[in-house]
């Protein structure tokens, strides 16, 4: 690649940097991923002292994501979520290499993040009678079946990664400035809306570090197809059905002009 | 059209690519709309299992407006509502046979979304003593009477329509980033307002959909007269009343200085 | 004014419409402070069958602010408020007889916005054992005396007035998307903070609409004393000792580079 | 540094006028820090008359920051924090004389915030059985030990300035319109998150004038050697592994172009 796009500088110095760039790029997505499991789950620790309600727990599950990309953000784009790098795969803007990388970061941070949270944590605050094989446990609720959980699951992370793809539209590239603050409360949004089914994990990462430090493996099949197929599908649908590039011209008419005339509409 | 806009592509050519955008554009709509109905919907379930209260569900209600906007506000504008629909028609921001489309689209997409619901959710969650005639179905509260409930319907979509033109004004046509959260949040708002007393519609597909799914049509066409004639009154008035062009000079002199002189104000 | 600033028109059709535009912004300020009325004190509404709690209800009137912003922002700056006016005023920013139009708009629309929510909704709705002389009378807590309400009441409009003059500020003129968001919170947090004690009125015309309609006048001087008074010294403080006009040169520095050496900063 | 840079002014007026700008910019961080303790500690008053549970007070908390930020971000920046300000310093962006004036002006702040509030509040709503050693006193919870409390007040200021770092990096710098909806929103989050435990303080000032005020010392320690051992390790971090300066190339690709080709990416 270096041959193929000779700049100012020796090609030896730019393969060291963009090296050294990419394992910091990584390093973030850790870091970021660490962060998401040791706040959002702290958010949702209830047992008799602490009162966080589905309600609260869910808004903070949202605004720790808001967290996650403002920090993180314009350093590796702050996925926190394989099913996110999957699309982000799909829509050409990452390498393999490079998605597998995020794929073990993602992993690695969420087992780290989780971990940090039962070393800090009282025991009491860890297993209590709401949530008896450990707090953030993602399950699905007694009242559905396995299979109406992985539809679920499914379902709310297609939303989730055509909020994605929403974001990563050509045509709503200038629109960056408040992107954590809709992402964040889509993400609550969603947490609110499926919590108490499935958990709303809607991310392999954040139902698997929970699951393997608990030795909590009712249903966890569910976290990862439910989500990577809703991944696959959505980005494949938005991408070929929806996404378009923004033609010079046309986008000057739009911002000249918010009138449209039935004849450009429906021809 | 193709005729009295020759660009350098064969006419033919341009003809098809319209006609899919246009198919593309309006299965967006019937998408967003579902997103709207399932999700929204979803997040109102309320039996002995899952405790979702008026505060929660008229706030997450608000936060699915800015997932749909944010997912497929690009594509179609993601109205959502035939009232929208219509005071954008009166802006002259959509043909009449699009506007047609766009209206079956929400109806069907209401219709699949809601579907969906009904589909994967167990019976006890959408039918229980907080919901006897079904999850989502909006009814005016027993203290108020039909036409109360008609002139709350109208007002507050008055008030819905009132925050598209907002939108659409040349004047703010500049500030687009936060669209989604400001409309979300002002959804959420009217919701806690009014949710109580009529179940917030101001949306005609958001109302059929669960009414014929569950065959509860009373006072079902308060949901038609407030949000239509919200919508017709509130745009109109609007448009004549308070829409400017942005001329260019006075423009530049807006944002050059913030002062304004009495000369200028009150001539 | 027209005389000094001659333009390609005639003289006489300026002058009608600068007339016209005056009436239009005057009256679209009036609709505003009725949505504010109608909106906020119906999210207010509390009794045995609608439970709106304090969080909610002061959440609730941030977004109506929001609202009105979203709405009428861009035609009249949507002050809804005299004290917000009279701070205007004192930035130059609105002539005087334009205040004094503003300020009668307001009280009138207030008027209107109170009057017809006491219109459509049920007499139990207004008058309960929450809201004894009722809903969204501002009034002191038992437990503080007036004297302790006019401070706070003083305390909190300058806060108010405050954030209004960080919006107004040069330095902030290019932040103006997200204008709504943050306002619609501030006063959801000063709400929150101050609704228990004083009601959180930080407005004459908010509290004035139900005094006179409820005729309950105990301690309502206070909600005339308190804001004006916090209005005027926090505006003056704001204006002449934090105002400063952005200099093209500095401007340009700052964007530039975010590093700023240690002589720049305390020479 | 008046020599270095002449500009078409006298010398002795330009070093007048920048004194006088930074007694300005001084005054007013102590100004905001003022109002952060007595507007973000009104609201988490809680007795028998007044009730603000936990949620409610965490999310104040969070929208009182943003007024901070909408008040006086563009003046001085609002640290309202020594941790932010000595990140701000080991960011170089500013002077460490400055940086002592604003250490303190935020305790002189944040003294006269909290005063203020017990001048003004019944003794009923300071002391109860809520908070039987004053309203606002941060302490840790009896099911914790103090290192815990530590480790926690060092782990969710990490993340407080790695939210600063992420704002303050060079690719964000065209991204200020909704800083502060951002930063409001996180630390609702941080304060959620981590309230019940430590109080979530991250804050020096903020925890010390209380203690002051009330005498209460007890474990106060953790709120000085958390918070500004967390902001000096999370900047240092920050810096010298994330923090990137914006090439002008780059930026230009990345605009132009939001497909990445795997060699780019992974060379």
């Amino acid at each position: 690649s270096a041959k193929s796009k000779p700049k100012s500088r020796s090609t030896c110095w730019l393969l060291q940097r963009r090296q050294l760039n990419n394992i910091s790029i990584v390093f973030a997505e850790l870091i970021a991923t660490a962060m998401l499991m040791f706040l959002g789950c702290m958010g949702c620790i209830q047992n008799s002292f602490f009162t966080n309600g589905h309600f609260q727990c869910a808004l903070n599950f949202g605004f720790v994501v808001l967290i996650c990309i403002q920090c993180f953000g314009c350093v590796c784009g702050a996925h926190l979520n394989p099913a996110v790098t999957l699309a982000n795969y799909i829509y050409n803007m990452i390498s393999l290499p490079m998605a597998v990388a995020y794929f073990f970061a993602q992993m690695l941070g969420a087992f780290i993040g989780y971990g940090l949270l039962k070393a800090i944590m009282p025991e009491s605050a860890i297993y209590s009678t709401d949530t008896p094989s450990g707090v953030c446990v993602t399950s699905v609720h007694s009242s559905l079946t396995g299979l109406q959980g992985v539809v679920i699951e499914f379902l709310i992370t297609s939303a989730l990664i055509a909020i994605c793809c929403g974001v990563w539209d050509p045509r709503n590239a200038k629109f960056q400035d408040s992107v954590g603050v809709r992402f964040g409360l889509a993400i609550s949004c969603l947490s609110l809306t499926a919590g108490q089914f499935t958990g709303a994990s809607m991310n392999p990462a954040r139902s698997f570090a929970p699951a393997l430090w608990n030795g909590a493996w009712e249903n966890h099949w569910i976290y990862w197809v439910g989500p990577m197929a809703g991944a696959l599908v959505s980005s494949l649908i938005y991408k070929y059905a929806f996404r378009r590039e923004v033609e010079e011209l046309e986008e000057q008419e739009s911002t000249m002009s918010t009138k449209r005339t039935a004849e450009q509409e429906f021809a």
